[in-house]
């Protein structure tokens, strides 16, 4: 491996040069208007792979396409798939970022540019190895399959029917995924686990159209208080989530796994700090750790009603709107608690307004690793080699990846969640970053990962 | 008067066209943009007037320009002072008009417009009145005081220190202002009491900047969830304002007030039907018309948070914010009421956020007619003639014009609220129009009205 390791350490400023190439292609795929964008950016992965040596195409689904690759040396080699994704999350609100979103800029060691860390950056580590294997001669020895898509951050609608339609051609020993974080700084984090995901747009309307608040005020329920009274209800003073049987397949963990689950270095204190948070607020009895990875969750994402412009305008807003999410856990049932939900909000909703309740996702199943399956071994030893440290750990991750439980449970391969984030990376917010003292490392890691499949 | 109520028959058309005119100017007062746009709607409005005989001219103020003009005929003559206002609400939300906002358009002898009733035109029915007079060589049996201004929707905060330094410019016996409903068809209605108005912005901050709801959500508060908690524990179970204090100064009607207001011609039903309610909604043991017009309200009119474009984004927004306000009544005080909400606001505020509460209104004073004074039975007469029905009634409206109560206690003279509006005349919301037979017998009913002051 040392020649391929050498080739990499030789050529970082030319990966990063590449990187950001990629990451100019603004590929938001929850807004229309980036169609064109999202397949520009599948046309420029592809061919940057065709001229690695992978056999590279673009394969068309009802939405954005995939790109699939394949680098085939030997059937007798384990083959590996990597699933990645080139799609990436909007840039609003535009106004709070450093540099703009898609004008990548390095500060303090860190890329800072939408889709750095999520996942283009992350994404281009595979591509780097590829090129360190086969420009410094040599031998590679796995069997690759590529596979990225352009609508995870959608929850992944085409890529899962295609996967369902072409098991042979995504046939694997093993997949492997860079799109988590560390848990801290220098402490290689094998993600175990993902939540699951839910969500909806909900909107209430009292009259038919604004009215005058003086005219009518007091006499009409106002839909702003109606989904007020509505949001504040979802949660009860335990911040628990206050929807009838929404916890009755929570897997709990066991004693031991509390408790290794404390064990791991991290602050919460720090955690507070660094988020700004006055105060931390969560599920009663549960570890910050265990309230992002273990435990469900439910959150507002967007909310809207009446008069935002600047100024006052004396109004009762016909309609209020907001967006709803929901991070599952293992065992949840996305389907079952989508039903859960729609059924809860029908009964709690005023009889004073009318509801509407919009699901925006299919729908994501959360996902646990079996870890004991050896290429978990050989990530652990990966991430030891290339961060010369022997504190390499297991943590299970707040996000979801839609791809990962749908090929776990269909073709029960392991799945390598090797990431090379860090904890504030800011991945959907404004100043999305990605340290690059990770992404060097993470292209060392994965050739010694390679080199441990021999 | 015979030949000026001619006059005004035989003018109807060019009264509807200057009115149009008039309306084109957009003179939204809330919104910056339009700052040029004010001061062409006061230009052409103080040429029109002068055009008329009136001496009119602009006085200039910190903000907006107030038109004022004079036609003082005989020191023996009663001296009316006619104040109303050009400027207009914002349009929004434009995809709701059925035709654009500032292009008037006639359907089913109804002007759709935003200004048609609030308040353009009824300023515009005082113009008409004072051509048919002059051009119909009818001798006018009062003098005139016109004072139109350009910010009474965002709570006048010029017009009244103007006013206090030019008390003896804008002396005079009554006041007279049409910016009020009839309480249904055909029901001339004098307004005997307005609500007051406070306004405030809050903004309630969690994080400093959105979060993946992923990696965090379940571990620190969502400003929305902690803005719905807020919002929705601002009334009761019994839809009172939940705020200690807040009912301490209300007067309360007497039971022949209550009988009185009973007896007004007014059905709860159609009401609600024509709003398309599912159900009214308001403070218990109270009537629609109490509610809007004898009791306080609070509404939210704005709200806002996280995500609000189309699709789907996985946030846990770092702020929220909503705009509120509140209508007041005799004999609550804007200042301490002002006082009460923001203290208690910060009182209710989850520890887990930060909370900035900013006012938007200098804050209007709830105002109560004495209607003893012998220009109000004038008034009654005059309604009956121009309407020919002996169906005229005191109703207190829901809304708030900031100089009334002003105008009201600084020097004591009574102000008659004469208006033309329609209920459902959509006076804040898309789609606002004036009934043109409103229109034009306004115009006689004014002309009666002066007729009676000789």
């Amino acid at each position: 491996m040392e020649k391929a390791l050498e080739y990499a350490k030789n050529h970082r400023e030319d990966f990063l040069k590449g990187l950001n190439e990629f990451i100019k292609i603004p590929t938001v795929s929850t807004q229309e208007k980036y169609k064109g964008d999202l397949r520009k950016g599948a046309e420029h992965l592809a061919s940057k792979l065709s001229a690695l040596g992978v056999k590279a195409r673009i394969e068309e689904t009802p939405g954005n396409p995939i790109v699939y690759g394949e680098l085939l040396r030997d059937e007798k080699l384990p083959t590996l798939l990597i699933y990645g994704h080139y799609d990436v999350q909007p840039a609003e609100p535009l106004e709070d970022w450093v540099t703009p979103p898609f004008e990548p800029s390095v500060r303090d060691g860190k890329l800072y540019a939408r889709g750095s860390t999520d996942d283009k950056g992350q994404v281009w580590i595979h591509l780097a190895v590829v090129e360190a294997f086969l420009k410094s001669g040599t031998e590679l020895p796995v069997n690759l399959k590529f596979c990225i898509e352009g609508e995870e951050e959608i929850g992944s609608p085409n890529l899962i029917p295609f996967f369902q339609k072409n098991q042979e051609l995504l046939k694997a020993d093993g997949m492997l995924i860079s799109d988590t974080p560390f848990i801290g700084e220098n402490i290689p984090t094998i993600t175990s686990g993902l939540r699951g995901l839910i969500y909806f747009e909900i909107e209430v309307q009292s009259v038919s159209q604004d009215l005058h608040s003086g005219s009518y005020g007091g006499s009409v329920d106002n839909p702003c208080h109606a989904l007020a009274r509505i949001i504040s209800s979802l949660h009860d003073e335990k911040s628990r989530i206050n929807i009838p049987g929404f916890y009755d397949e929570v897997l709990n963990l066991s004693e031991t796994e509390r408790a290794d689950m404390a064990a791991l270095p991290f602050n919460e204190e720090k955690y507070r700090t660094e988020l700004k948070s006055k105060k931390l607020w969560g599920e009663e009895g549960y570890s910050v750790l265990e309230q992002v990875g273990v435990r469900p969750s439910l959150d507002v994402n967007g909310l809207w009603g009446g008069y935002t412009e600047k100024g006052a305008k004396t109004i009762i807003p016909a309609k209020a709107s907001a967006k709803i999410s929901m991070r599952l856990v293992p065992n949840q049932n996305p389907k079952e608690i989508s039903k859960l939900f729609e059924e809860h909000l029908k009964k709690i909703c005023p009889d004073t307004v009318s509801l509407k309740v919009t699901p925006l996702e299919t729908g994501i199943y959360p996902y646990l690793a079996d870890t004991n399956h050896p290429y978990f071994e050989a990530a652990q030893k990966a991430f030891q080699k290339a961060f010369q440290t022997d504190k390499v750990v297991y943590n299970r991750q707040g996000g979801s990846i839609p791809f990962v439980p749908v090929v776990a449970k269909t073709i029960g391969v392991p799945c390598i969640l090797m990431g090379f984030g860090l904890p504030g990376e800011q991945a959907h917010s404004p100043n999305e970053w990605f340290d690059l003292n990770n992404f060097y490392r993470g292209i060392d890691t994965v050739i010694h990962f390679y080199g441990m499949m021999r």
